[in-house]
Formats: C-alpha cells, sequence, structure tokens
C-alpha cells in the first residue's frame, strides 16, 4: 500500500507526501507530462533542475512506441529514458476515447485503431496493468472509460458501471501479477460519473470498495464550465478516504490547480506548462505573456523577474521573442522549461501557504496577479 | 591587432591560440555555428559544458532579424544571446550569394532582396563593417564575393579584384570606426579565386597588405572534388604570414577538417555537425550512424563509448532512436550536442598531436575509424 501523509490541512487544502521507491513526492504535486518518454523540449537535466519530483508518461503512447518489448529489454521506463525519480503512467484510456481511431467498447476491453498506423489493438483492464508492469510506473492507473462533455445521463452511468467493473478487473490483475524491475508499483482507481454527483457517488464508492493506492478523478477537463468542474471536484474530494491522495487528471491552468487544491486535490497533470510554451505563451508571476509580441522587440527585462529557471536567469524577453520569430528550437526549450518551473514553484508556494494555514488568502492574490488582460497575440 | 601564437607546428599542422577579450581561443578550433544567435537546438550551459571556445554568428542573417537596433539597445550580440565566450560573425557575402533573391553586383557594393520578405537591401564593405560593430563580435569578416563551384576564370579573376577592393574598403572602414561595447574587436579578409592558384596568389598578396588580423580561404566547400579542396586549402596557407591565423570557411566533415589542419588551417566552422545531428546522422568515434536505423531499436549501448557529452553518458541508441522516430525535439537537442562534443573533441586532440609531433600517423589511424561503411539509412 502507497504510504500517504497528509502534513497538513488548512480547510480543504492538504499538504502531505507519499512515498515510492524512487523517492518522495510532495503534494500538492503537479506532474509535467512526458508523453512519450520525454517531457517534450526538455531535457532530464533540466527536469532535474527545476525540481521535478515526478513525471507523467503515457500507457498508450510507450505501447505503440517504442512498444512493450524494447521497454522490457531496456529494464523499464526509468531506465530507458534515464529517470530515477517516480513516474506515474496513464491507463491509455483517455487517449484510446480522445486520439484512437474506430474504438469499439466491449465489456471485456475496448478495441481501436492506432492514430499512428491505423493497426489494430484491444486493451483489456489486465493487458494494460500487464503493458504497465513493463513499463515499470512508480503509479498505474486502471483503464477506465473517459466520457466526453456534454454527455447523457444514461451514458454516464452505464460507462462509469463499466470503468468500475474495470477496475475490478484491474486490481485482480494487478494482485495476481509483480512488478518486473525490484521496485513496488502502485495502482489508483479512476472515478467517473461526468458532471452527474449521484453518478460520481456510485463510481466512488464502487472503487473505494477495491482499495486503490490512490483515486483519480476522470473525466473533466474535457469542455465543461470551469464552475461545474469546480463543483464535481468539490464533491468528488470528499467522496475519497482522507489517508489517499486524490488526483484530478488532466488539470489545468495555474488558476484551475490552485482552485483544485483549495478543494481538497493533491495530484495533478497537463499538457499546457508545454503545450503552450511551443506556441509562445509563458506563464508568469504577472500573467501570461506571448512572446511573440511586437512589443518584446527591445524589451531586455527578464521573461518573469520572480523565476529563477535557467531562461529567466540568463536570457531577455527580447532575445527569447527573436527565438521564436526566427523559428529557433531553443525558444521552446526555454519556454517549456520556464512554463514548468512556474508550474512546479507554484506548487511549491500553494504547499508552504497550506502548513502555514493562509493557502486562501494567498490564492486569492495570487489570482489577481495570474489571470490579467487578455493575451494579446497582436504582432 | 590580434595576438596569435603558434605554440608548435608538425609539419604544417599547427597548434596556437588567440586572444580576445571575451577569452583565448586554442588553435585548432572548430567554431559551432549560431547563425541566428543561436547554436540549434543547443543551450548555451551545454555549449558551455562541450567546452566551445568560440561559435560562428551570421551578419547577414542578424542584421535581417533581429536587427542591427535590437542589438545595439542590447549592447551588443554575447548580451543578447548571453554568450561571454568569443563570438566570429560571418560578413554576410556568402549568404547574400547563396540565400539572397535578385543580388546585383556593383563595385561599390551588392544589392540583394532579403529571403525573408523580399525586401531591398544594399550591402557596401562600409555597412557590413558598421553592422558588425552593432552586433560586437570579436571577429569580424570583410564582405566578400564567394564564387560558384565551378567558375570561369574571367569571372574568378574580377571576383577576385572585387573583393581586394572590397578588402580595402573594409579595412579603412574599420580603422575609421570604433568597438560600440568596450571590447576590442578584429578583422579578418578573405582570400578568394576559386580553384585558380595564380588567382588565389593574387588575392592573398592584395589582402596581406592591408594587414588584416587573420585570413580566411573563402569559396571552397561549395561543389569542388575534395581533392582540388584540398590542393587549393594546401596551397594558399603557404600565402597566409605565418604570425597570422588561417581560416577556412564552412568546412566540413570530420576528416576533412583532419585534412585541412595537416595543410595549415588553424580554424574552421561548419553547420554539419547540428544539421545533421538534426537529421539523425551521428558523428562518432566507428564512424557515421544514422539513429533512425531500426537495428538500434533494442541497442541499449551508449552512442559512442568514446564520448563524455550529455547524450552519451545518459542515454542509450535505443532511446536516442525512439526519440528520433517519435519526432520528439529533445532528439534534435541530444544529437547536435554529442556532434559538436564530437567535433571539439577531435579539435581537442588534435591539437595535442601537434604538440606531441606526430599528427599524421594519429589522423591516418583516425580517418580509418571515422570513414566508415556507407551510411546505412533503411528503417
Amino acid at each position: 500500500m502507497l504510504k500517504f501523509s497528509v502534513s497538513s490541512t488548512d480547510k480543504k487544502a492538504r499538504a502531505g507526501y507519499f512515498e515510492t521507491d524512487h523517492g518522495i513526492v510532495e503534494t500538492p504535486a503537479f506532474m509535467p507530462v512526458g508523453t512519450q518518454g520525454t517531457v517534450k523540449a526538455v531535457s532530464q537535466k533540466y527536469l532535474e533542475e527545476i525540481k521535478t519530483q515526478i513525471v507523467l508518461s503515457n500507457t498508450y503512447h510507450l505501447y505503440l512506441r517504442p512498444g512493450i518489448e524494447v521497454l522490457e529489454k531496456a529494464g523499464g521506463l526509468h531506465r530507458f529514458m534515464n529517470w530515477n525519480k517516480p513516474i506515474l503512467t496513464d491507463s491509455g484510456g483517455f487517449q484510446v476515447f480522445s486520439l484512437s481511431e474506430l474504438r469499439k467498447v466491449k465489456p471485456e476491453g475496448v478495441e481501436f485503431r492506432s492514430h499512428l498506423d491505423g493497426s489494430s489493438h484491444f486493451f483489456t483492464p489486465e493487458k494494460v496493468v500487464g503493458i504497465q508492469r513493463s513499463i515499470g510506473s512508480d503509479i498505474m492507473m486502471v483503464l477506465d472509460e473517459c466520457t466526453p462533455y456534454p454527455c447523457e445521463y444514461e451514458y454516464a452511468l452505464n460507462s462509469a458501471k463499466l470503468t468500475s467493473s474495470w477496475a475490478l478487473m484491474s486490481k485482480e490483475a494487478f494482485e495476481k501479477s509483480l512488478p518486473l524491475y525490484g521496485h513496488k508499483q502502485f495502482m489508483f482507481g479512476i472515478i467517473q460519473g461526468s458532471v452527474y454527483k449521484d453518478l460520481r457517488e456510485l463510481s466512488a464508492n464502487d472503487l473505494i470498495k477495491f482499495d486503490f493506492d490512490g483515486y483519480a478523478i476522470g473525466g473533466l477537463a474535457v469542455g465543461e464550465p470551469v464552475e461545474i468542474m469546480y463543483d464535481i471536484v468539490d464533491f468528488t474530494t470528499t467522496l475519497i478516504p482522507e489517508n489517499k491522495p486524490r488526483y484530478l487528471m488532466g488539470v489545468g491552468r495555474p488558476e484551475n490547480l490552485l482552485e483544485a487544491i483549495e478543494r481538497g486535490v493533491d495530484m495533478l497533470d497537463c499538457v499546457m506548462p508545454t503545450r503552450n510554451g511551443r506556441n509562445a505563451y509563458l506563464f508568469t508571476s504577472n500573467g501570461i505573456i506571448s512572446m511573440r509580441n511586437a512589443k518584446y522587440k527591445d524589451d531586455f527585462s527578464v521573461i518573469d523577474e520572480n523565476c529563477n529557471c535557467y531562461a529567466c536567469t540568463n536570457f531577455s524577453k527580447a532575445y527569447l521573442r527573436h527565438l521564436f520569430i526566427a523559428g529557433e528550437i531553443l525558444a521552446l526549450e526555454l519556454a517549456s522549461i520556464h512554463n514548468l518551473n512556474f508550474y512546479l514553484s507554484l506548487m511549491r508556494t500553494a504547499r508552504e501557504r497550506i502548513l502555514e494555514g493562509n493557502f486562501s488568502d494567498w490564492k486569492k492574490g495570487m489570482l489577481k496577479r495570474i489571470i490579467n488582460n487578455k493575451i494579446n497575440t497582436e504582432e
């Protein structure tokens, strides 16, 4: 069982940590996304420099490429990508439902065609556990069906039941199998139920019976209004046992992170810092800025005066803008490093404020600073 | 006058160093190319890690983007790109003749249209000196006309004369102007004359009168057979005063570097390590390998067991192949770092062997190892 400790609570917000064989992860934790075994545009050296404690990678993508055989021969993903800190792998459920083609959901699993080459595959809960054994992630996720938004009640009900059924199959497969590489692996369940509270309750109650190491809230940040997301998060965190980490999947913007933490979330992940970074959008302590904006042409100030990342301690806005305008790869790297550091720093400060018992006040001030003026993308 | 010392010679090969206000450069020196104020895909931190002593940047590109005004406001290129070691800037002559459109050569300079937006510009030797004052490069190059290959004798003659005339205008402009940022700047002439030895002699004699800080051999590596290039290099180095550095522009493959050094060349530059790196071709101590090759799919050996770069000390061939196949940016970065380190290490070893007096023997053995079997690009 995953050792998870809540060190301090501040209303619903929690500061804690959990322990894996690859090290401790302090919560609230943001997990940089390394879909294909690399956090896009950021070398492992910079990930360590910005004090990344855990990265997320993806079962669906790794299964298709480089494939399980390669990962097993490598001795697992940690060794393959030379990352010796914790790794969480998403089950692939979300990708099967968002990326793959011609998927057919059946009681025993889901058939789909690869988005890469159209080849046909079948994911069962058991198979997805097996793949994650081959990957060797410290935290595995169960296969789930991620509902879209909007979603009819009837569909959401059946989907939540299917996810519960798959969760049981996953748990059994997990208990019947062993880690391949000598380090412990844990497994989280995923609570579905779309925006329907009774279905969230049904899903949570089903999953809690299986006593997972942690519980994710899935099926959010898929297009629903943000207030609905916050409401469902607020409700669902109360359903999860206090001694288990709560993971809100695929969220989100910095303000979403803070709102989720205030509602009792311990872990989050999102491609936003790296994807937005590659598109020249930088999160700063004064709000989002578009580095392509012509006004930065001769602005030699640092990107974010409150940031200690490699980009901010070495380069100016004008230089970073030049790199983006000139189409240089270094732009993608610097922007991604900065955005990830912004997210990770935000999490560290949030944790300190929870420990000090003044999270909500700090959050209010922070939101005023980071939700700025509309992004100005004019050149 | 640039302080250049030849510490030791081994037949024609020379080991030495020159001093700039941004530091010493040991020769033979390979200069990584940072065309637009960044060495493509390699952050300045890694450039320092692989012991880069000097980078080359480009007057034509920097003039068009970010532009002189921005560079002056930044306090020069060193500060703009946060690179505190020496910088050499190519004059833009080669780019005007290879990249720009609708160029018209006149006695007083060259009119051309930008390859970026078609805008019209006029480079005179004086203007190019001025731009390089704004850039603040430690070593400036004169504007020249780079002849193509093949090139009619008559054209090469007139072109060499034009380059000589421009060299005088450059020298006068250089002497009449001052550095803008408090550090000394030096200027190299460029010997042209295509593959005609009498024209190389004419060009060299013209330029030597102006007593430049160093002399480049231009107009080679433009498509001529490699034996002709070596022959012209061997001939032209004898024309350059012994107390001046000799710079062979735009060369080349590792074997070309060694052959040029053996013929008395002190400095070289080429986009090959970074460009080939981005195309998955890696220079190794056992020859060139194509990282996309399927045979590396489960090859967990290091990329080059004789290399100490970040890529080779942290990752396997299989991981790097995966990154290339998956289209990940980290692939470009790792391959570029490795190839540059290979080039720089090769230069350092060449220098040691010259100091020891056994350059030629070492070169022979090295060529056997690095000129391998054809590159196998099959997947």
